[in-house]
């Protein structure tokens, strides 16, 4: 067997989260069938699961690289500009995007209310997200830009919560166009 | 047969209905089998079904019933009551409580999610709450106490989106404490 270095390695396994992320944007978690898989990533189903054990492990590690993903864009523009780019990612015509998360962030949903192992195993990337948030949320606090008169605890609940309803709201397919104004309406009333 | 008059109908429906909605809080809808609706109403099949045409017809008759009790609140107290009482009754140690919303609720927002068919159906219910809900805007822009900045309509959208926030945040089994500031700051925020 031929050598390969690390960073093919890796290279290879980001090739088909790549694939699997547009299979499972397009057919759903129940929908990316191995068939479809191997189509989506150009590769046989030996080398996926040679990379990662079963469909799920492959849907876990999908999921966790959003949430880092999702968590960086926490820190350096906020939670309401993750909103933002739900938002966008929602009104695509071409849900097989690679930069799509709604895909994903709607599967997480579903199995944080249905599965309770799950949503165990969650903690740790929620809680990644809530700790940028309140990160960010402190430091606008310090720079005088947050409003002071609520814990900022309660201000990053609060966008939390939003950003829940916005994904329940794209998951029942609801229509997205007066969107931007209700998150400028987000955005402002979390401000000084 | 005994002849009976509208009034014993009308009862017996609201009994059989109230039962019902014991059964689908404590069990889910899945989990409200036609035995335990006999046991929860205290009739048997046959009177139960007499009355509705399937269990699936008993779980509509109850969500357009809590639907209309959502949209009376609304249109007297405004939609963050709403969900202050739905916070009030996801902390119920006894989640039987014939007052609760919640169950039935969720439900709602599962198929709303999953059934292309039970969205079209349930559209003329949210076509009521979120008539209710401007109605109720309107009449506070009018008093000068909601904020003037925003169109009504994006004001209707964002308290329907954190609505449906709350009842996700609380399908996942996420903890309710820090809950009551969030919604003072969801009322502030369309304050003028």
């Amino acid at each position: 067997m031929p050598r390969v270095s690390t960073d093919q390695l890796a290279a290879r396994r980001q090739h088909i989260l790549d694939g699997a992320r547009r299979c499972f944007a397009a057919y759903g978690y129940e929908g990316a069938t191995v068939r479809r898989l191997e189509q989506s990533t150009g590769l046989s189903r030996g080398a996926i699961f040679h990379y990662f054990r079963d469909k799920d492990a492959l849907f876990l590690a999908l999921a966790e690289q959003d949430a880092a993903r999702m968590a960086d864009v926490v820190a350096e523009q906020g939670l309401v500009q993750v909103m933002r780019d739900l938002l966008a990612t929602a009104r695509k015509p071409d849900p097989g995007d690679e930069s799509s998360w709604l895909g994903t962030r709607l599967e997480v949903s579903r199995r944080l209310r249905t599965d309770p192992d799950f949503r165990k195993r969650w903690q740790a990337h929620s809680a990644e997200l809530t700790a940028a948030t309140r990160d960010r949320l402190e430091r606008q606090a310090a720079n005088g830009t947050l409003r002071d008169d609520v814990p900022v605890a309660v201000v990053a609940q609060y966008l939390e919560l939003v950003l829940e309803g916005l994904v329940s709201h794209l998951a029942m397919g609801l229509p997205a166009d007066a969107l931007d104004g209700v998150l400028d309406v987000v955005e402002q009333s979390v401000r000084r």
